[in-house]
C-alpha cells in the first residue's frame, strides 16, 4: 500500500539519496502523486491544497476516514479510479531509484530551493520536481524563456541564439524546452557564451528527448539545471508536452516566443504565460515566412508585445511599456522655416516668412535658435541654410 | 484687396470654372485662405468656424468691424503678420487659374462631394480640396490608406502590391501619397487590377511630385483622384509632407503601414490614425530589415493591429479584435487518450487508463466519441489509433 511507505526503511533510505532530511511522510505522498497523477491535474491539486498531500493520497486511494471523505463530492469519488489504477509500490520505488541513478535532486514545495513562481499555478502547480544540475537556477533572477518551433528557419535560430547568448552574457537564465530549432538554439547560445540555461522536459530527466538532444542536455545539467515534474522513465507525450508548457511560462519573468507556425505548441506556452500575467513577448517576421505565423497571431490575438533586440525583451520584465511619442522630432515651426530657406541663396526674413506662413516675427525669434543649433548662417541680405541645417530638415 | 474678390468679374469667371455656381463670397474666402495659410493652420481654422469664412479673412487681414476684433485674443491679433504678408490678388488668381488649367475641381466643406471624414480634423481640416479626376471616390466606401517607406525593400514593395491589389480588386478606393516605395506599388496595384486609387500630393495638384511619377500620377487621374490642399504653383516642402499626411489618415477607414523606416513619415500618418481614432496596422517583417523597423515600432509604442495578410487588414474597418482562442483545439482528455494508444498494437481499456492517467470509464466514453471520429477502431483484445488519430494527436 503506497500510502504507508513512509514505514518502509528501503523506501525511506533511497528518499534520503534524493533530498536532505525531512517529513518523509508527506515527501513520499508527493511522490507516489506524482506517479498517480498526470501533470496539472487539477482535482488532485485541489485535494493536496485541502487535505495535505498523505491525507490526499488516503483519500485518493478511497481508504479516507469519515472526516475526510466528506469533502470531497460524487466527481471526485468518482475520479479515484484514474488515481487507484496506478498504485503501485513497485512505480514509486522506481521513480526514487531512477531519480537517484541520474544524480536528480528531488525539490518539493516549501524547500528553500522550490521556484515559488510555480506557486502561481495554484492547484495546477506541479507536486515536485525532479532537477539534475543547478537547482538554484530555477530562482535566480532574471529568468527568461525563449521558446519556439521545432521547424524553426535560419532566421529565427540566428535571432534565438542572438536573443539568448546576449541575455545569458548579462546573467539571465535562459529557460526553454530542450527541443529542436528554436529551444536548441537558445540553451546552445547561453552555454556558449557560459550563461545559466534550464531546460524543461516532457518526460523524466533521466530519458534525454529528443535524442539527438543528448549531448546538449548532458551540457545543460553540467552547469545549468534539467527539470521535469514526471518521475524517472516517464516517456513524453503530447499532453506532457502541452503540461511541461505550463512550467516553463510560470517558472520565468517573461516569456518570448521567437518562431512559431500557426499550430505551433510554443502559442501554448504563451498562453499559459499571458494567463498568469506574465510579460509576453513575440519576436516579428517576414509574412510570407510560415515559422512566422505563430508569432504574428500573438502579436494579433493574445496582445503579445512585438520584441526585435535584447533590450526590448529585457524591458519585458523590467516593466511598463515605453512611452508613446508620436510628436517627438524637431518643433514644426522650425521646420518649416528651414523648408523655407536655401543652402545656396540668402533670404531675406520677410521672404522666409512669406514662403514659410509664419510672421515676420516668429521667424526672426526661430532663425535665432537656428543659428544657435548651426542649422542657419547670416549671408549677404539674409539668411542661409548651413549643411547642418539641410541634414536636419 | 482680396477680401473684395467676390466683385471681381474676372476672378469670378474664373471660380465658375472650377465649381458650380453657389455662395461666390465664401468660396473666394477659402481660396484666399488657402493661399494666405499653411496647411493645418489651427488659428486661421477656429477663426474660419468661429466667424465663416468671409469675416474670418476681414478679421485676418486687420479690416474687421468692432463686433467680430473681439473674439480674437492678443495672440491672434499678433499671428495676423503671417497672413497679411502673403495676401495678394494675384495669388488667389494664380491659385483659380492653376487648377482651372488642369481641369482640377474645387471642393469646399458643406459640398455634397465634400469627404466629411476631414470634418474630423476639427479646426486644422482643410479649408478646401483641388481635385483632379473623380472627386466622388473621396468618399466612395471603403478606403483604405496604404502607405509606407520611400526607401522600401522588395519584400515591402511585393507585399503592397498583393494588399492594394487584392483590395482595390474588391472594390476598395486605395488612398497613398504618390511616393516613390511603397505609395507607388500601392498606386500600380490598383491600377493594374482595374481598381481606383487617390494619391493625396504635398504640393499642388499641377504638379507631378516625385517627377519621376509624372506618369502615374496622370494615370491616377484618369482612373482615380489625385487631391490637394494647396494651390496650384506650391511646392511640396516637409512641413506640407507632415501635414499631407492627416489628410490621407482622415480621409481612409483604415490605414496599413507596410515598411516604414525607424524615422519614416509614415510614422506620422500613423500617429493622425492613431490620434483620430481610425484603425491602424503595421505589416511586420524581419527584425533584420531596417525598412520594417518603424513598423515594429508601431506594433510596439502605438499599439497598432498587426496585419499579414488581405483578410487582416479588411477587418481594421469592418471593426472588432479577433476573439483570442487559447482553449482551441482537441479536448486534452481526447489528446491524453490518443497519446496512450497505438497505431500497432491494440490496447485494453484498463492499460490506456493507466496509461492515461484517466479514468477506466472516461477513457471508454472517450474510446466512443473518437471512434465516431475514426480516430480509434476497435481490435483485437482491445483498442487502437487509426492513421486519421495519428494525424490528430
Amino acid at each position: 500500500m503506497i500510502e504507508s511507505l513512509a514505514g518502509d526503511a528501503a523506501v525511506r533510505a533511497l528518499l534520503e539519496e534524493v533530498r536532505p532530511p525531512g517529513d518523509v511522510e508527506d515527501a513520499l505522498a508527493r511522490v507516489s502523486w506524482s506517479v498517480l497523477a498526470e501533470p496539472g491535474d487539477g482535482v488532485a491539486g485541489t485535494l493536496i491544497e485541502q487535505l495535505g498531500p498523505s491525507d490526499a493520497l488516503r483519500f485518493a486511494l478511497g481508504r479516507e476516514n469519515a472526516a475526510t471523505s466528506e469533502i470531497g463530492g460524487r466527481a471526485l469519488v468518482d475520479g479515484r479510479a484514474r488515481w487507484t489504477i496506478r498504485a503501485e509500490r513497485r512505480s514509486v520505488v522506481d521513480a526514487l531509484r531512477g531519480g537517484r541513478d541520474v544524480g536528480a535532486r528531488l525539490l518539493l514545495p516549501g524547500d528553500t530551493l522550490w521556484p515559488s513562481s510555480l506557486d502561481d499555478l495554484g492547484v495546477h502547480a506541479p507536486t515536485l520536481l525532479w532537477v539534475r544540475g543547478d537547482p538554484m537556477l530555477l530562482s535566480a533572477a532574471p529568468r527568461v524563456a525563449i521558446v519556439g518551433a521545432r521547424a524553426s528557419s535560419g532566421y529565427g535560430e540566428m535571432l534565438a541564439g542572438d536573443f539568448a547568448g546576449e541575455l545569458a552574457a548579462e546573467g539571465a537564465v535562459v529557460v526553454s524546452g530542450g527541443a529542436y530549432g528554436i529551444d536548441g538554439a537558445a540553451h546552445r547560445a547561453a552555454l556558449g557564451v557560459g550563461g545559466r540555461t534550464v531546460a524543461f522536459l516532457a518526460g523524466g530527466v533521466d530519458r534525454a528527448y529528443p535524442m539527438g538532444h543528448q549531448q546538449l542536455l548532458r551540457r545543460i545539467v553540467e552547469t545549468g539545471a534539467v527539470a521535469s515534474e514526471v518521475p524517472c522513465g516517464t516517456a513524453p507525450t503530447k499532453w506532457r508536452f502541452l503540461s511541461r508548457n505550463r512550467l516553463i511560462a510560470a517558472v520565468s519573468d517573461a516569456t518570448v516566443v521567437v518562431e512559431a507556425g500557426w499550430r505551433s505548441g510554443s502559442l501554448n506556452t504563451a498562453g499559459h504565460a499571458a494567463a498568469l500575467g506574465r510579460p509576453l513577448g513575440a519576436v516579428p517576421g517576414p509574412v510570407t515566412s510560415a515559422s512566422s505565423a505563430g508569432c504574428h497571431r500573438l502579436l494579433r490575438e493574445y496582445d503579445a508585445r512585438c520584441v526585435t533586440t535584447t533590450a526590448e525583451i529585457r524591458e519585458l520584465w523590467a516593466g511598463g511599456r515605453p512611452e508613446t511619442s508620436p510628436g517627438r522630432g524637431t518643433d514644426p515651426d522650425q521646420s518649416r522655416v528651414l523648408d523655407a530657406m536655401s543652402t545656396r541663396a540668402a533670404r531675406a526674413v520677410l521672404e522666409v516668412s512669406r514662403r514659410s506662413g509664419l510672421a515676420p516675427e516668429r521667424v526672426s525669434a526661430l532663425l535665432g535658435l537656428l543659428e544657435l543649433d548651426g542649422a542657419v548662417q547670416r549671408a549677404d541680405g539674409g539668411w542661409q541654410r548651413t549643411q547642418n541645417g539641410e541634414r536636419r530638415g
